[in-house]
């Protein structure tokens, strides 16, 4: 055995440290506590310390008494939408800001997902995320049973009991119906997601409720496997025969098959947007609003969702079955024409 | 306190569940080990005597003996540049796949690195990778005196005695200086990343030493921030003036940055890629690749790098000072002539 492991295997504690560096047991805690108020030189006396004595500063021997160890366990759909990436980013930067450090997980497509939430509960997270995927009665008995809090992020699960954070999926959908059909759109082209997932449901429900209430239009929906891809492939089956039926506007229920629709429609059919065909998206991803798209889209508020998770996590008293509904922000984009525009 | 408190409290173990669901202690660590070989029946029988126990399969409650928690911490850069973001998704998924977990952790700015990993430092970690960041010797050392391997991947720190696994970086500027020399650039415009990531340094410098050898080209060098909106603006700081001085080509040093900068010229300007001026990036991002841009750059070979990086991790042997170079591909995309067309 390396003296290197034999060091980690001893076991050293804070206080050898502390006798070591000449400073109080305390003083080492907050040397290894990132922000902590202590100055650089004891700091500095106190890494010297530890390194030579081979210290290991286990968040887990404190955890064991204090059950908690600071890990939240955020189980990602997949990261391919950049939705995902994006609120993966959010959690990392706004849990590490207040001393948490993100378990990540992910889960490509929506099967599986029982398997990783069981390998999450193996560690001792004080808390689980699920940014997708859908879960099953079962585990999330499980989890409660555990005593480890679940939250639901951008998904709602029918039929649990799950604190939930989302955005406004329906009130947003609605918000782009109102703009495409004041637009002069009336037949409409809707590209839905996951069959599924609730977030889909929700948006398209949103958009077709506040449709039959102005009157006059007609929608059809068609699948598009919530992915780059798959947008761009429907749009090619959709349109590639000799005469299509093309429609006023297409909404994508996400941005990443609306940029997909986008890169179809003007790449092989010479589609003008929003002259030709209007296009709006939901999520409100930081490619959708570059030059080439500019999207009409729902922005979801990710920090204000965010922040409301880690609250929910933090009071217990919050965690009851509840869904937060947090309304998002209409992008106006360039892809819808405005009111009245030819 | 509640009952579920005071379930997960008293510390039923594995043997208990084990009683409770008539079967052996090994089945129980089976149901809670993704992918092991258990009846579904017997895995049911499991989870429900755990459910009605409280039982925390708890990782730690073993790693204690086995020195190994199966968790990696993962440093990335900014999340922001979609190649740190693709290289977190593919650290998480293949590390999941062979049952690691991935503590993450960003660092936005470089600075803060160090308290960064001292915090990843509180946790029983088996390894750490830093996608980024500079570290300073003092970090190394510790991590090392505590017996803790780590890894750069993407990132070379002069100076220090770490593993590193890196694309080559200076054959892949080298490729794309041959290929828009080829096809006739002489006047070069680089767009820089951080002033002092190796990086950089290492495309850039590859990229020169290619032209000094062909002979007969001019190159200057701009700073682009290393993002989207730093190389946006550089393109129109640098062009915006009445008679600005068009370069044959721009190398930017990574795909984000030429995203940036096709952006810029084509919304700002109307200049046409590659027809007035040609393009190049580096990493081979996705959206890099789509119908607005099908960017000529070279793939980061990042499944390869990941698996390099994991091997590293697992054996102590290839644990020494080492340089990994993997060769990255070159894509020819749409923004270089083909060589020799006007």
């Amino acid at each position: 055995m390396s003296e290197l492991k034999k060091a980690r295997r001893s076991r050293v504690t804070s206080f050898d440290v502390a006798r070591a560096a000449g400073v109080s047991q305390p003083s080492v805690s907050r040397a290894f506590t990132p922000g902590a108020s202590i100055t650089e030189e004891t700091r500095n006396r106190v890494l010297t310390a530890a390194r030579e004595l081979g210290y290991v500063p286990n968040v887990f021997a404190s955890s064991l008494s204090k059950k908690s160890s600071g890990m939240i366990a955020v189980i990602s759909g997949n990261l391919n939408n950049p939705f995902y990436s994006e609120s993966l980013q959010v959690f990392v930067e706004n849990f590490q800001r207040t001393g948490r450090q993100v378990l990540a997980f992910s889960v490509r497509d929506q099967t599986g997902s029982d398997e990783v939430i069981m390998q999450a509960l193996r560690y001792p997270v004080d808390g689980i995320v699920m940014t997708s995927a859908r879960v099953t009665s079962e585990m999330v008995k499980m989890s409660e049973g555990l005593g480890i809090p679940v939250v639901m992020f951008n998904r709602r699960v029918p039929g649990t009991n799950l604190a939930t954070v989302q955005c406004d999926n329906a009130s947003g959908g609605a918000a782009l119906a109102r703009r495409m059909h004041a637009a002069g759109a009336r037949d409409f082209l809707v590209l839905r997601g996951d069959p599924l997932g609730s977030t889909t449901n929700d948006r398209v429900g949103g958009f077709r409720r506040a449709l039959d209430e102005m009157g006059g239009a007609t929608v059809t929906e068609v699948e598009g496997g919530s992915n780059y891809s798959g947008a761009y492939g429907a749009m090619m089956s959709r349109f590639g025969s000799p005469s299509p039926r093309w429609p006023d506007a297409i909404f994508a229920v996400n941005d990443i098959m609306a940029i997909g629709c986008a890169d179809a429609l003007r790449g092989n059919f010479g589609i003008r947007i929003p002259e030709d065909i209007m296009l709006a998206g939901f999520d409100g991803i930081r490619e959708g609003q570059r030059e080439p798209y500019r999207l009409t889209t729902v922005r979801q508020p990710i920090e204000s969702m965010v922040s409301e998770t880690l609250a929910i996590l933090d009071h217990p008293g919050l965690r009851g079955p509840s869904l937060r509904l947090i309304p998002g922000d209409l992008i106006p984009g360039n892809t819808v024409r405005a009111r009245g525009e030819a």
